[in-house]
């Protein structure tokens, strides 16, 4: 299956990568770098490791099944996003459309959690297994030019995740919550900090109908700030784009 | 088929009000009411009126093809979107997933356009014509409980659109394009405006790979100031949600 994003940039595991820096890509990828990047021998191609750097291949022979790539990697492996997602699971169909977004749009760790209103059956789908997600963000990684694989990990208890866990899955500099009644935005609520440097930040966002009371006071009392983005109700995975892009656009500017 | 986001609010035509305010809904959302919304006689449901005012249904009767609601409707009508969105024709499969989520997110006009790097075989597919997308604008105003359906028109080409049709189909007090390579955020651009009254604003959008050269120039002689958004390149749907979003907010804070 072709991705649905366009490959911005090709991303090969390091262990595909030889040592003298060339590359044999197969499967999907090569049939991408064939029939809509159109290449001849020659051409250059962006190229990355996956968590490592960029870099440039030269396309030095083209068979069937492989297209094969003679790399230059950057000295440099991009930094990973500045931003964590805390997400109430969403229903599959929506979760498997986000999955390359988020990669796309660039988060450090993704923590998928449990929540009042989220149904119990959501849990119970291939969608949370790393075997489909893992090609999903790599499709949106390659959108995007970016190297930094998102790091997963899935809480089936909300409580002990923001109480016992949080801490130690993500430093945070920030913790915003996305409410819909709350009236500060991102933009000001991050506008209002000092900060010298762009800090990491993590967004909560809730279930379809939100989270409910005890879950916004548990975030809160663990210092998530409320911010909203208007009077308009969002799917999630609508919710999640803004909120994302919104996000690492404020964190740019500071 | 159940549409993909929640009905928030219900949208009825204006001819299935009768005249004393009452509406028999049937179908899809006679099954979304009954099954999602699990409503029983009495209970109160959020309603609206195509293009017209959003108000409150109380359920008179449940039957099992169809839910009656007595209605009261707002004086007021909700305002139509501030933003236009000027955008070339994505892939069927990327517009298919678009349209309820623009409707969702607020846009007054969309006008779809052809450019250099649209493909010609994407203006023949049925996800252009009426009766497909105008029920997914509906799911997505539902969705954000919002009356107003995008008014959308398909214009095949791009020279004619920008020189001759775009002032009479939308007026806008700014003309946004979006361009990969910009320096300027839309909050740089709009925030540099010093407007008493938040201003209506167009947002032109490119196709997969970007305008073309000619296209950029056309654009900014009319008008169009470059927005970017950062180093990431994402995918048009993923785009358009993100600048859609940031657009609204910075029209929402001037």
């Amino acid at each position: 299956m072709l991705p649905s994003g366009f490959v911005n940039l090709i991303l090969c595991e390091k262990d595909e990568v030889r040592d003298d820096d060339s590359v044999m890509i197969t499967g999907v990828r090569a049939v991408h770098v064939r029939e809509v990047l159109r290449v001849a021998v020659g051409d250059e191609v962006r190229v990355g490791i996956v968590d490592g750097p960029c870099g440039i291949g030269v396309v030095t022979t083209i068979a069937d099944e492989s297209v094969e790539l003679r790399c230059r990697f950057d000295a440099e492996i991009p930094p990973r996003p500045a931003v964590d997602l805390l997400l109430a699971v969403p229903r599959p169909k929506v979760l498997r459309r986000l999955w390359a977004q988020l990669a796309a749009l660039g988060v450090g760790r993704i923590i998928l959690t449990n929540a009042f209103r989220v149904e119990r059956h959501y849990f119970d789908t291939h969608i949370l297994s790393e075997s489909t997600y893992r090609p999903l963000l790599i499709e949106g990684l390659q959108q995007a030019r970016d190297t930094r694989v998102p790091r997963v990990s899935i809480h089936r208890q909300f409580r002990v995740l923001v109480e016992d866990e949080l801490e130690s899955l993500c430093e945070s500099d920030r913790r915003l919550v996305a409410h819909p009644g709350a009236a500060r935005s991102i933009a000001t609520v991050i506008g209002e900090s000092a900060a010298p440097q762009p800090p990491r930040a993590m967004l909560a966002i809730g279930p379809e109908g939100g989270w409910n009371a005890f879950e916004l006071d548990l975030l809160q009392r663990h210092g998530f700030e409320l911010v909203g983005m208007g009077p308009r109700v969002l799917r999630t995975d609508t919710a999640c784009i803004a909120l994302l892009a919104m996000l690492h656009e404020t964190l740019r500017r500071t």
